[in-house]
C-alpha cells in the first residue's frame, strides 16, 4: 500500500484520509462492516476493541469501546445515514468523553482494478474541533489502523 | 434584529448563519423546539411546513415535509446528537430528495442582555455539497426563515 495520506488543510473543519489497497472493494468493505474483522484493525495495537453493537442500516447507531492493559476504556458511538453498502458509508461519530463533539463521516471504496481506493472524509463542527482531535494523536491513531488494515487484507482470502 | 449574516468561505465546507434577536434566550430555544412555533416559521412563506415527528433527546429522529400549493412535498429528516438544550441543538439534516447528502447542524443561543445571539454552523460532506446548497436557493430560504422568526418573536409573548 502507498503511505496513508492524512489531509487537512488550514483553517477547514474537514480531514481526509486516502489509502489504497490490494484487495477487492467488497472485502474492503467487510473489513469496514464485519464486527470480526474490525476488531482487528481499528485503532492503536496496543488498546482492545470490543464493538457493543452495529446495526448496519439507516438510522441505526452503533457503539464500540476501546481498553488498554490498564482497564482504562474510551467508548465511542454514532449514528449511519443511510444503509452502509459498496456505495459508501455515512455516520457520525462522537467520542464520549466530549459528548456533543460530533463529527460526520463519508467512506468510500473505489475500485481501481487490482486495488481498491478507500476515501475517508471527516467533518468537523469547527477547525478548531479539528485541530483538537489532530493533536490529540488521531494521526497517529489512523496511521496505525491502516496499516493494520493492511495486514488484515493480506490474512483474509476473499471468497470469489 | 441585524440582518441575518450568512458566512460561507470559498472551498470551505462550512456554513455559518447569525442573527439577533429581541428576545430572552429560553423563548428562542423554544421557537426552535416547539412544533407549534417551528411550524410558523421555518422555511419559505409560500409553503407550509408540518412536522412529522421531533424527538427531542440523545439518538431521536425528527422528520418534516414542507408542501406547496400544488401538493408538491420535500421532506427533511435528522437525528439529535446530545439532547436539545439552552446550550444548544447538534443534528443531522438530510433532504430526502437527496438520501446521503448528510449535513451536520450545531445551533447555539447567547445571552447578550436585551439580545440573543443565534450562531447556526452548518457543515457539509464537501464544498460542492455546501455551494450546491446554496446555488438550490438555501441562503434565500434562510433569509425568509430568520425574517419570519422575528415576526413570530414579536408576536409570542415570553412566560415570565
Amino acid at each position: 500500500m502507498a503511505k496513508t495520506q492524512i489531509i487537512a488543510e488550514p483553517a477547514v473543519p474537514q480531514m481526509t484520509v486516502r489509502g489504497e489497497f490490494a484487495t477487492p472493494r467488497e472485502l474492503l468493505f467487510r473489513a469496514f462492516t464485519d464486527p470480526e474483522l474490525l476488531v482487528q484493525w481499528l485503532g492503536p495495537r496496543e488498546l482492545t476493541l470490543t464493538i457493543g453493537h452495529l446495526d448496519l442500516r439507516h438510522g441505526g447507531t452503533w457503539r464500540y469501546t476501546s481498553s488498554d492493559a490498564d482497564g482504562n476504556e474510551y467508548s465511542f458511538r454514532g449514528v449511519f445515514h443511510g444503509t452502509p453498502s459498496l456505495d459508501g458509508i455515512v455516520q457520525t461519530f462522537e467520542f464520549e468523553g466530549t459528548p456533543c463533539h460530533v463529527c460526520l463521516e463519508t467512506t468510500t471504496f473505489t475500485d481501481h482494478g487490482d486495488t481498491t481506493a478507500l476515501t475517508q472524509s471527516t467533518v468537523f463542527q469547527s477547525a478548531a474541533n479539528r485541530d483538537a482531535a489532530l493533536l490529540s494523536g488521531m494521526a497517529d491513531g489512523i496511521n496505525e489502523s491502516m496499516d493494520r488494515l493492511e495486514e488484515l487484507l493480506a490474512r483474509v482470502v476473499p471468497v470469489s
